[in-house]
């Protein structure tokens, strides 16, 4: 679903046809505008403000200007940055990901505020498929932007920013703004945490059909804050290539498994308030229509993985690897059946499978936005350094994720097979409105 | 082009409309199968044999049977493994890259042998799309897939071998067949190597559209070679995705540069044998249509660069950024005009400049196949740790890829920027024929 205008945190209802026009601060909505532009083409959009700033220095001329408005026109490759919640939670998933924490240098909330106004503008801009600033045309300055993106798609860019509870110390004067919800992550067991992969002030997901557009994304960020934030870690992810793919087949994850496939419906408004959006009710008012965010460096032991049998690997999960299909089951959308029993009477969906743990009771629910990772290898043991760069969202970490991660940490029979080298929670605001700025809830 | 069927090295007729009949060694080359498959659709190798394994088992049903037959028939979708030369050297690029390196354990021949031959039937079923080796239905053993493929379409992956200069140590007895054309590189100015991404016995390239199913290669691959070989680096490495760019435009580097722009036409054949495929003459008979693959890993100072101004880096690359055009020029395609002066008498294009470095006096060639690269930060600097994997492939690197290295290394203002971290020098085999197998001609 795209970002509606809407007040933050203002309850939906439940209906699913046509319940927006209702909720709707303005006759004509952002969502209406994306409709029309994916819809009809592009001609609204390449109308829109800023658009004319690609070719008017002549920076991206040849082959990019060719380029320009054929990528503008393939229906549904922007997606909008402004809107009542930030894109990249809710909005379907791209094929990359690009995950990087900053850590903020000095002390100043001034300094800081500037910078999450500078990224606005940069993040609306990129998410556009639009070059960062306006080029001077004077050569004896430094481009304002790096170019390696010109010419490309938008690539359903989003970029979405949270911020850590290490940026509600001191330093700022807003510790008394920190949400409750956003706790320093306990200890789970199978952690083997590494500093390289773990916390940050602030955490940017960028998401893109395009690694060379995501990664222009991070780099421009990265340029703007120099002096302000330094980058404290990134993890690039993949998930397989949608264009061959039937619509909606879940993805294999590395170990040749579908999973996450029990996400909430990001189209019911009555869930995705239940589940992922933080409420006003909530306490840190500012949160209101954002979420919390996990984020966990999934090493997979895929050389021990690949050695076990079929069965074993089938008991892990409490899931067909074939179908993808709940134990005792046909189908991967089949309802996991928790009380089957084999013939001896015992679960046919193994009390430590994943499934089954992950499941719980079925009270907690979370919102998953994985993605498989593939870094090279590990110079010590020469195996792959491959997984998962497992994200989540959720209303409130302390009553979903953490609870759900407890279990699977304590008895999970894939943690034989996996390892959390990395770990980070994020608070990520509310959307941005046209004219605010990314944080002007908070700040 | 595909690799047609013809006598290793011979030499073809410069003719570029039909002069493949006269050549082929059976009525329909495999060239012609895949045309017909791209264009008629993929009746004829869903017939093949092989294919019907997928289904055999019930392995991949569910949602995957459904994808296996739709991506089947994305045309030219599957690049022919088989043939006088190896794919991935004169085959288009696939917009992801796995590169990994091996070190044989042990001194055993015969081990070696054999297992490129399981890597033979292995790497043909993977780049068809299909499992590795036949499920046995049997779930109390280790699957002979991993799996994580399944469903995905073949993407246009090539699997290309090749051997290190320490192949041809003591170990397996191959001395006297080490090519002269195979040295050790020599220390080239700039060179800052580092032992994580440098050297190997074996080198194994697969290029993939989708990511999942060039890891999927290597981790299988590896997984048949356990007790054999030892994964020595990898390194991933991606292009723009092609969908939204006009056909033919040259990829920009992470520096915003379009670079490679002048690599040498793969169609013709009387150039590629000038320029990319060993010949009987060349010495080393075994290596007759092979090829010499130079990789480097060459990180770009991101950060430093976004400094300099527009001019610095068009001076240092001796084109302009916006068009590709070599300075002086308009149009990307524009002859590099070396000889042309400012109104100062000073050359156009910088004598240090990247481009007319790399250009020479023009005699030596080389066939590019580079990728960006983006993997994480340094954690020692906070910077980013991206840049170029670069990829060539020559008929003698003494030749070709050394003396121009030399010259960059030397004297590049490009150096300023960047930093070659890693290198390694391969003998890449020729093709191989059905009932062959990689590398049939030297063991």
């Amino acid at each position: 679903m795209a970002n509606e205008e809407r007040k933050d945190g203002e309850r939906q209802p439940e209906a699913q046809d046509q319940p927006l026009s209702g909720l709707l601060n303005k006759p004509v909505s952002r969502r209406d505008v994306l409709k029309m532009a994916g819809i009809g083409g592009a001609g609204l959009l390449l109308g829109a403000a800023g658009v004319g700033a690609i070719f008017k220095e002549g920076l991206f001329a040849g082959a990019s200007s060719a380029a320009k408005p054929a990528a503008k026109e393939a229906a549904g490759d922007i997606v909008e940055f402004y809107g009542a919640h930030q894109a990249g939670i809710a909005t379907p998933s791209p094929n990359f990901i690009l995950f990087a924490a900053f850590d903020v240098v000095g002390t100043s909330l001034d300094s800081v505020r500037a910078l999450f106004k500078a990224w606005t503008a940069a993040a609306a801009s990129m998410t556009r498929g639009e070059p960062v600033g306006e080029e001077s045309g004077n050569d004896h300055l430094p481009p304002t932007d790096t170019g390696e993106s010109a010419g490309l798609s938008p690539s359903r860019t989003t970029i979405t920013f949270g911020v850590g509870p290490s940026f509600f110390d001191h330093r700022f004067g807003l510790a008394g703004k920190k949400p409750a919800a956003l706790v320093d992550f306990p200890a789970f067991g199978g952690d083997e945490l590494r500093p390289e992969w773990t916390g940050g002030d602030i955490g940017v997901q960028v998401c893109s059909d395009d690694m060379q557009v995501a990664f222009h994304a991070i780099r421009n960020l990265s340029r703007i804050g120099r002096g302000k934030v330094v980058l404290r870690w990134t993890q690039e992810g993949f998930q397989r290539t949608g264009a061959a793919d039937p619509k909606g087949a879940t993805p294999r994850n590395l170990l040749g498994f579908k999973d996450g496939t029990a996400n909430p419906d990001t189209d019911d408004d009555s869930v995705m308030n239940r589940v992922v959006w933080a409420q006003s009710a909530d306490g840190a008012g500012w949160m209101a229509g954002g979420t919390y965010m996990a984020v966990r460096r999934i090493r997979m032991r895929v050389e021990v993985w690949d050695r076990s049998t079929l069965a074993d690997q089938e008991q892990t999960f409490g899931r067909h690897r074939a179908s993808g299909a709940p134990l005792g089951g046909k189908d991967e959308f089949d309802e996991v059946n928790l009380e089957a029993k084999d013939a001896s009477g015992k679960p046919l969906i193994p009390m430590n499978s994943h499934v089954r743990l992950a499941r719980g009771d079925g009270s907690a629910q979370i919102l998953r936005r994985s993605y498989s990772y593939s870094s090279g290898m590990d110079n010590k043991t020469g195996q792959l350094d491959a997984g998962l760069l497992f994200i989540c969202f959720n209303r409130d970490s302390r009553k979903q994720f953490i609870p759900m991660q407890q279990k699977l940490g304590q008895s999970d029979l894939l943690n034989e097979y996996i390892v959390h080298n990395g770990s980070a929670h994020f608070a990520c605001f509310p959307g941005v409105r046209q004219g605010g700025y990314i944080g002007d809830t908070l700040f």
